[in-house]
């Protein structure tokens, strides 16, 4: 079933809903024979270049029902949420470490992002310091000082920029985004949606 | 079953996702025996109060996305859609209809309001037009000279004034929002976790 194309799947690792998306995603594109290539961005660069802004830094009302909305989204799908105490967070250390270590073990990459996440959405830890990613990636099994180095490395950065450019040229505004076969879905609350277009390829 | 508090539905004529809730949310409500309190209200006042505006007004990823997603959310539920050439519009006329009629005939204001959510989101009419929301109004039955003056009293006048008000005062940023039991709801992609509320009365 692997000659189906693969589902993109753009996403901050700050960003809530990505996180539950980033928990169905994979077992629903496998129930169709599909991949998801995952694509962590910087919705920081995203936000500027579009004038716009994290949902916890928009107007009052906006703000007081997203915290609401997050928390009961992930009650409605069954994933355990705490709201971190530092957000929004900076994510390039945990994006270009996901970058590298893809490069060398796709599935080590997926336990890895998956770990950031729940690190951050389930045990409230500060994601953006570079020595929790070290330590989130040494507990899934990477060696900690060659991922210290590799993600200094300018190829690093310079993989992590490409991939944000080519986020904003194909219209990702914010997180989730997921393609498939063209068709973008943005938000969790649109996997419904994702689910019938695989279904029926398209409708 | 008419014990149960009823649910609000805060809405704009002119919202898109507010016209898919609307094809579905009396349906859902009575069979947990509750009855809707429809609010159509001026989403312009709302977003200038906030700093926010409408999704086609917004940064053109965002206007192209949320055009696709109107229509394919319509789809999605099974509801026809059209995306109106004037958009977005005022719709002060209808709203004042709206609550001059539901003062006389709640059934009849209901019918009123669906047939200019589908004037608008199906047959392409400019609901804008003051003509136009009398000549709907007729065609559900109504007195169209008698109507016409009473959505220029200053009472209707005040009655739309004093629910953006309260819209504003209880947090209402968009639409649709629905409200049960205290709980809101934004967007008609909500309508699964509002199924589930009602169901089990919390989650």
């Amino acid at each position: 079933m692997d000659d189906k194309a693969p589902i993109d799947f753009w996403f901050d690792f700050s960003s809530p809903y990505a996180y539950l998306l980033s928990e169905r995603i994979d077992d629903l594109a496998a129930r169709f024979g599909r991949k998801v290539r995952w694509h962590p961005i910087l919705l920081g660069i995203i936000f500027k270049a579009n004038g716009s802004a994290p949902l916890t830094l928009q107007h009052a009302p906006k703000a007081a029902y997203s915290m609401r909305d997050f928390a009961r989204s992930a009650r409605f799908m069954g994933i355990p949420y705490r709201h971190p105490d530092k957000f929004p967070l900076a994510t390039q250390n945990a994006a270009r470490a996901y970058y590298w270590l893809h490069g060398r073990d796709c599935a080590l990459a997926r336990r890895f992002a998956h770990a950031v996440f729940r690190a951050l959405f389930v045990d409230n830890r500060d994601v953006s310091e570079p020595d929790t990613v070290l330590a989130i990636a040494a507990s899934v099994g990477v060696d900690r000082d060659e991922l210290a180095a590799a993600v200094q490395s300018p190829e690093i950065k310079e993989r992590l920029k490409q991939e944000v450019d080519t986020a904003l040229s194909i219209g990702v505004f914010g997180a989730p985004y997921v393609v498939i076969d063209g068709e973008p879905f943005f938000g969790a609350d649109r996997l419904p949606q994702i689910e019938r277009w695989l279904t029926s390829g398209g409708f």
